[in-house]
């Protein structure tokens, strides 16, 4: 089977995801790599309905626990249909979002704990981890400041919790970049988009060096 | 905290499962126990949405692990918002179906494993595991014949599965039996309602003998 690549890209709200995300596939595609670009629920009928009761701001009385079993039936339908084929064509993917976003979430800031977060996501993911992971790290302040100016996008439930949540957030992918640093690359979101830009494809070129056939083209 | 106990009721499709728990629960009224009976995702608004994902005929595409997942989170809203509540008010519960049927049919009768099925569960319950276990036991043949002769029961995705699947899940259940013989209790669901309630009220009353203050009265 050839294998391609799986990039992930994590980070608070507002750290700028969906901008890299688009750059990088476009600088890629330029190198000639076959990329495919995706974020969880990914347009799966059924993770984007699993997704809709998770965000559902109605159901207030979610369990924490019930909200992380969610997250995790979500990815593993979007990973089953979207990502392992695109892989097992040998396609580069890049996900907005992964099961980093779990444990920083729901068992860092939550308070359900890494571990125990990580038991259902070894179960969902069934090995799938990514060769590499973007975080896109940024203060809250600033990243929330960016949500609320933006129009055009809808402030879901989880955007309504509090400053102190999105802290912990931040302080949960720290934890988990301290854990694996062979995977996670730390870059700094309150940089220039094009700096952003610049490091990550600098990044993955480095990561993926034999991907790049003859000499890398100017990016 | 006053904990009561928790029943669950186990067993194929058709096994009788919901006429068993109207008598038992009738029977226990007599004694003069506070019985709560129930059954997932037991009319909670999250488990019931969830519910409707996993019965929807029209999602063909649903990756067993997804559907697994689904279950467990369906289970952990149910258990937090009805289960255990009722628990420690000091309440005996009694459950239509819950952590074995994920093993049964997902964990066994799917492939996916029990270990791998238990881990997901074991999040999902956070050590609520059934004080009791009632196993109705009965051929595939004479359930699902039970089913298709029924009236004013739809019939969902799971029934549509062949007689193999049904099988399968028997198998799962008896390997439960006989990795937990304390907690799980086989009836031979084959036997008339009559004996079946007689033989379920034997078992409760002998494993919670504590509970009935004096004599039992006649059942």
């Amino acid at each position: 089977m050839n294998k391609g690549w799986f990039i992930t890209v994590e980070g608070g709200e507002g750290a700028g995801k969906t901008t890299l995300i688009e750059g990088i596939a476009s600088g890629l595609n330029k190198q000639g790599l076959r990329v495919v670009t995706t974020r969880e629920p990914g347009g799966i009928p059924i993770a984007e309905q699993i997704r809709s009761i998770v965000l559902d701001q109605a159901n207030t009385a979610m369990d924490a626990r019930t909200e992380a079993l969610l997250y995790a039936a979500a990815r593993r339908q979007h990973l089953a249909e979207k990502v392992m084929p695109a892989l097992a064509e040998g396609k580069m993917v890049i996900c907005d979002r992964f099961v980093d976003s779990s444990l920083a979430y729901q068992g860092h800031a939550r308070g359900l704990g890494l571990d125990e977060v990580w038991s259902i996501n070894r179960f969902a993911i069934e090995g799938a981890m990514p060769d590499l992971t973007l975080l896109m790290d940024l203060s809250p302040e600033v990243g929330l400041a960016r949500i609320h100016g933006a129009s055009g996008r809808e402030i879901n439930r989880l955007d309504l919790e509090g400053l102190a949540f999105h802290e912990l957030v931040r302080e949960g992918y720290i934890k988990l970049l301290q854990r694996e640093p062979e995977r996670i690359v730390r870059i700094d979101a309150e940089q220039s988009a094009e700096k952003i830009l610049n490091e990550a494809l600098a990044i993955i070129i480095a990561r993926f060096e034999g991907l790049f056939a003859g000499d890398v083209k100017q990016l």
